[in-house]
């Protein structure tokens, strides 16, 4: 049984992940971290992670990219794993992360869905054919009308991993209504449309001579990201120091 | 049978309206104007409209904006109908059709083809309902690589379309990755697509609580707009002094 | 404050409307009615309507075809309005529906979500449009895996919806795997996609000469059938008697 | 500059290739196959294969199964390899396909475009990670109203793909609405929509716990299938006995 620390528990991401291990067989929520405490949580809560006085084997985190340093100093000098789903970390933060994670094991992830896992790896197969082909490559991206962020982080992704299979890297573009010009070669065009509770869809587009194809995820509920993450933090409990994502994972099944 | 001059017959679209007519009963091509000359058309081609010296009931326009005003001003002075299908007009020229409207017929439509004419219906009623309900609004529209102009005229149209059926009316947003905020609900957000020789594709996105309704059109050629500038052709030759648009030409039929 | 019975209160939708009452200020769930025992209900539940000894306003029926009969049997004899929301009802159920609705107040319909009642009337204002102008119609519905019947009956009621606008009636058309023809003029054609646990997507197709109209649902949650159902018992308590549809609860709002 | 014989030379895709190959520098064609002789051709056009006399490298073949058989019997005869992209074979016909590569060298695909043939290797790596994971598999198809078969023979093609990353193959279900059951585990089901005049969409959909994965093509214009045909046909001219495929042409490039 893997004894988690929810970080961010009472967030909604912390409380669909709560819900979820209550009926998971081999993890278990020991501990929670959250300033905001209205919830009747069946754990306790802490005010951050240097205060959880009871025994665990990995953090999953999500909550803000501002408790980020913190969480990785009491990782580090506790020698515990951490699944780490945050997003929107800065480049500093991201410093952090490459050096905490000699000392213990760090999964990072965009996306903790299986769905967008597997679609990293078809762009970037789909990318060396196309590519050369002279096929265009866009991104379309929808989320609910909370989101503050945009494009998505696994927008983001999706474009790196068609540029990991590029020689020269493509530019991304957010729009292009300021500009009045015949679309460049060498970029992606990433769209965000935001609305209702749209949980989250992406689209790659890899548009050519009179034929286009189109790799789609769509989400219909945010337990598929929590089930992903706590699928990592078992996979993670006990591992050695370094920097793992979910591809690891997914091949390990 | 109806005479048409061609306004523009050597660009992409004058030439796809140059082979529809070749089998079309009731229309045919008595002169073209284009600057362009390295065609071998099958009928004389002008400098300028001024210069047709053939009899002609009609002229269809799918040049540049910039030719606008010229053409308005021969077919006042003429007394000649015009199917104008160039978009791009700015609001002198714009103020130029309304003039010349109360001398000649004239029928100016973003998208000829019958089916974004019938979306703009289609989407004026889902407003009606859905923007009460509290449902957000967005479009996406996809085109080819060449085109100058995001997000569309039939975008931007049917953003209008929507607009219509709303007291109070919603601003565009033509890109959300310069702010950091969630959705105001008060706006349609529009993203432009490039890619491919893609002919044209929109979708309107309505998106509430747990549903979303999508209206979406896809041209696969450029002949659905060639048809729908002919048929306003045969429909607007002979017609009193007006601003005329395609809802008329499909409601005749 | 509605007092709504719950037949079927420990079926997946029973459950997800006794989640919705909870929160709801203006209807509540007095008890339920299921064979089934198993959950920890907070109302009392009985084994049929008949021997249900609280009071009561109206009745929300999501049970099975089989329990029908008896439910509008007891509807009838205590002159409680009923809101039915089983699908699969053979003729002689339907007939029992048009003999009931002359004593109380009965409200039936395919499906529950504003957004599928809206696009009925899309359908059939495209339909008028499109068919005239030679357009096929085809409609694809997605649902998830433990679906029993196929095509869904909210398929059926998007295509009645296209019939209502034409003349001549179209035939349905469930697959083309054993013919071996050109696809005849007047027939819709439903395809039913299952996979996953997808709550339902339906995806009316009007397909004409170089351009193709897609009018779109997707459900992303059970709730937006819940929330229709509470909203139409809250409409029918106190009604005359008479057969109503959502449409009514959705021009009340 | 490859000679090359248009088997089908009058039919829709023979016309195609025609235009095509006028504009190629390094492919022409020298003489075509069809009994119809309607059209009129810039080559000299014969009634069967056997009967032409004049020098060539390889055939493309766009006919009807019932003239393999001769066409592959001239090839053989005379050593010339052949394009053979004619569907609908059955057993006897392939198992002619088979004796005859030990002859010449003979290219079959289901489809000639770079995007199907790449969405056929997608589909398989997508199987191999979705079918473990309990995903369903599911295919989408929609041509024209015209095409006489159904499913496709891409969609069939796509089918087989996901199969050959299976251990257990799955069966191929055309159509659900004559049973009532849940979707058995080992299927994949194939929907084909046929309206308008689409040039050909297939969809493959893998449908998993709240996500489903989608890999889709669209063709906008029957040349992306010519000019896979002759590149195909470039590739071919001068190569050894044998049975090859689009993907050794697109490798190639």
């Amino acid at each position: 049984m893997t004894k988690v620390v929810m970080h961010g528990c009472n967030g909604h991401m912390g409380r669909v992940i709560t819900d979820l291990c209550k009926n998971d067989a081999d993890a278990t929520i020991v501990a929670g971290v959250d300033k905001f405490k209205g919830i009747d949580n069946e754990y306790p809560v802490y005010d951050s992670l240097a205060e959880v006085d009871v025994d665990y084997d990995v953090v999953i985190d999500f909550s803000t990219a501002a408790a980020v340093d913190g969480l990785l100093d009491v990782c580090e000098k506790n020698g515990k794993p951490v699944v780490l789903c945050t997003t929107g970390l800065d480049d500093k933060m991201l410093a952090h992360v490459d050096s905490a994670c000699k000392k213990v094991a760090i999964l990072r992830s965009a996306n903790m869905s299986l769905g967008i896992n597997t679609l990293f790896d078809l762009c970037k197969k789909a990318t060396q054919v196309f590519a050369d082909a002279g096929f265009d490559i866009e991104i379309v991206e929808k989320h609910h009308n909370q989101k503050l962020d945009a494009p998505s982080g696994t927008a983001l992704a999706l474009a790196d991993a068609c540029n990991d299979a590029l020689d020269e890297k493509y530019e991304y573009c957010y729009g292009r209504a300021d500009r009045r010009e015949k679309r460049p070669k060498n970029e992606i065009g990433i769209s965000a449309v935001r609305g209702g509770n749209i949980v989250g869809e992406h689209e790659v587009i890899f548009a050519g001579l009179d034929e286009v194809i189109t790799i789609k995820h769509t989400a219909y509920s945010k337990s598929v990201f929590a089930k992903g993450a706590v699928e990592a933090a078992k996979f993670l409990a006990g591992k050695p120091a370094g920097l793992y994502d979910m591809k690891e994972v997914i091949a390990e099944k």
